[in-house]
C-alpha cells in the first residue's frame, strides 16, 4: 500500500496527531475527466486484499473503466494506528478518533493527490460502510451513486453490544492489556482468540453450524473447529490489540447525523443508492437496510438469498459474487 | 431446597463422587395413585425460583392437582458441584459429570424417595430441556407427557460453539481461573462479566436492542446498559465460575443416543410430546424443534410468536405465560 502525508493532522476529537499518514491501494487509470472514480474503503480489521476479491476485468468494479481507490483508516495499519504511531500515542495513548476523521482524511486523499471532485460510486460493506454513509452525508455533493453492503448508517444498538462485547471487551478486560500498554501482543493472545470465537459464533447465519448444512464444508473446512481456527482465529490473533480495539470504539461511535439523527443524515443524501443487504446476516438484518432504503430520498433496497449471512460480503460463493456485481452494475448504470 | 443423599454416587465418567448430594423443591402432594407427579429439573445456573414462575393454582402448573418436583443437577448448588464438594474433588478437581448422571440421580429420587414409577408431565426449557429428554429415551416408560420448550435433544453444533464460546472460554481463559484453583472466585469476575454479556448479547432476538422496539423497556429497565448489569451480569456474578464451566460442559457433551444419532433416541419416546418452540430463539430456531417433533414417534410441534425469543422462557409477559399454559394444558388433557 501507498502512504499518503497528512501532515500534523486535527482530530475530531480535538487531538492533533503529529506526522499522520493515510494508506491506499489503487486500481486502474483516473480518466481526463476524473469522474471515474471508484472508493472502496475498508471493513473492520481488513486487508485490501479482500477487497479485492470484488475488483476484476469485466466485474462490476472493472479496473479497465475506473480508477479504484482502497482508502485505509485510523487504527489500521500501515495508517496511523496505535501500533505504528510515536511516543506520545503510541499503543495505548493513541487518542479517539471517529469515522469523520477517516473521511475527512480520505477527502484530502482524493482532492489534493488525485484532484477528483466526483466520486463515481463509493461502497463499502460493514465498518467500510459506515465510511461511505458519513461520504455520502458530508460530501454529499461529490458522491454520485452510493452502494452500502451489509451495513447501516450508524451501528444498531445491538451491533454497538457486539462492538463492545465480541471485539473490545474481551481485549480490554484481560489482565495482559494493563490498558494497551502491555509488553508484547502475544501476551494478549488469549483475548484475542476469545475475540476470534466470538465473531464465529456471532457472524454466520444460524443455518451454517446446522447438521445437514453445515455450510463450512463448501468453504474446505474438515470441522466447525478446523473454521474456527484456521478462518477465525488466523484472522484476529495477528493484529494488534490497540489497533483492533481503536476501530471497534470508532465504529461503536459512527455517527453521519452528528446527533441529529439517523433519519436526518439520510435525507441529506445527493447519491443514487442501491441498499444491499442478505438474508440471515445477523448484523445488519435485511429490515435495517429497507429503513435506510426508505429514508434516503434516492435508494432502493434489495436482499441477497444468501446461505453466508454476513460473510457474504466475502464474495464467498459464485451466487453471491454474481448477485452483488449484478446490483452494483445496476446502480452503475443507472 | 432439600437434599437427597445419593451415597458414593458412581458417574458415568468412571469417578465415584463420595456423599453426594441432589437438592430437590417440591409443590403440591403426591396423590394416593403416585401417577400425578411433574418433573421439572432447571436450566443453566438457573435458580428454582425461575420455574416457580411457571406454578400456580389455575395454572397448568396447578400444585393442587399435580407434585411438582423441581430437582437440581450436578454442577448447581446445592446439589453436589465444584463448589461445595470436598477434597480430593472440590473446584478445578471435580471430575466430568453427564446429563446422564443428573438423569439416573433424579430417578433414584423420584423411585426411591417418593415411589413414583410414573411421570404425569416432564417439561424442561434449555438445558432442563436436555434433561428430560435423557429421561425420556432413558426411562421411556415412566414418561407419559414430555414438554420440551426451547430446547432440544442435543445441543446443536452452533449451540455447542454457544456454550464453549459464550459460557466456558471466558472463563477458562483468564489468567485467574488457574485451571479451576482460584484462590477466591472474586478474581474470576471480569471473566463473569464476559459470560454476562455474551449471553446479552446472544440470547434475545434480534429486535429486542433495535431502535422502535426496545424490548427491554417492557421489562422496566432505562437503558441497553442497565438491562446488561442488572439481568445479565446480576445472573452470572453471584455463581460459582467452576460450577458454571461444569454445567456448560456436561450440556456441551450431552447425547441422549449415546452416539447412535438424535433420530435413533428419539424413536424410542414413548411419551405424548409437545415440542414448544419461540419465534425468534437464536439457540434452539423453531425450525430444529420441528425436526426433533417429525422424529418422535407420538409428537406435536408448536411455535410460540414472542417478542422474547430465548427469554420467553421466564415468562416475561402475559402472553407468553397464556401460550405456555395452553400447551401444556392441551398435552396434559390429551
Amino acid at each position: 500500500m501507498e502512504l499518503f502525508d497528512l501532515g500534523d493532522f486535527p482530530l475530531s476529537t480535538g487531538v492533533t496527531l503529529p506526522a499522520a499518514k493515510l494508506a491506499y491501494k489503487t486500481h486502474g487509470s483516473l480518466n481526463k475527466a476524473r469522474d471515474n472514480a471508484i472508493l472502496f474503503p475498508n471493513f473492520l480489521g481488513g486487508p485490501p486484499e479482500a477487497l479485492e476479491a470484488c475488483i476484476g476485468e469485466g466485474r462490476a468494479l472493472d479496473p479497465s473503466k475506473y480508477f479504484i481507490i482502497l482508502p485505509g483508516n485510523f487504527g489500521l495499519p500501515p495508517t496511523s494506528s496505535p501500533s505504528n504511531t510515536s511516543l506520545p500515542f503510541a499503543e495505548g495513548a493513541f487518542p479517539p478518533v471517529n469515522i469523520a476523521d477517516d473521511v475527512v482524511a480520505q477527502h484530502r486523499l482524493v482532492t489534493e493527490k488525485f484532484g477528483i471532485e466526483e466520486i463515481a460510486l463509493a461502497l463499502g460493506w460493514s465498518v467500510g460502510g459506515l465510511q461511505i454513509y458519513e461520504w455520502a452525508v458530508r460530501f454529499s455533493h461529490m458522491v454520485k451513486h452510493l452502494a452500502p453492503i451489509a451495513t447501516a448508517p450508524r451501528p444498531s444498538p445491538w451491533t454497538r453490544l457486539w462492538l463492545r462485547m465480541v471485539i473490545e471487551e474481551p481485549i480490554t478486560s484481560f489482565p495482559a492489556w494493563n490498558n494497551g500498554f502491555y509488553a508484547d501482543a502475544k501476551a494478549v493472545q488469549p483475548a484475542l482468540r476469545r475475540v476470534g470465537h466470538g465473531t464465529a459464533l456471532t457472524l454466520p447465519p444460524h443455518g451454517f453450524y446446522r447438521e445437514g448444512q453445515e455450510v463450512w464444508r463448501s468453504l474446505g473446512f474438515i470441522s466447525p473447529d478446523d473454521f474456527v481456527a484456521r478462518f477465525w482465529e488466523a484472522y484476529w490473533l495477528p493484529q494488534s490489540p490497540n489497533d483492533i480495539v481503536a476501530q471497534a470504539r470508532k465504529a461503536a461511535a459512527a455517527d453521519p447525523s452528528q446527533g441529529a439523527g439517523t433519519a436526518t443524515a439520510l435525507g441529506k443524501i445527493e447519491a443514487k443508492v442501491s441498499v444491499i443487504t442478505f438474508t440471515g446476516d445477523p448484523m445488519f438484518p435485511p429490515e435495517e437496510g429497507k429503513w435506510d432504503a426508505d429514508h434516503m430520498p434516492n435508494a432502493q433496497f434489495s436482499e441477497i438469498h444468501s446461505i453466508f449471512g454476513h460473510l457474504a460480503t466475502f464474495s464467498l460463493s459464485e451466487q453471491d459474487t454474481k448477485a452483488v456485481d449484478e446490483a452494483l452494475r445496476a446502480l452503475l448504470a443507472d
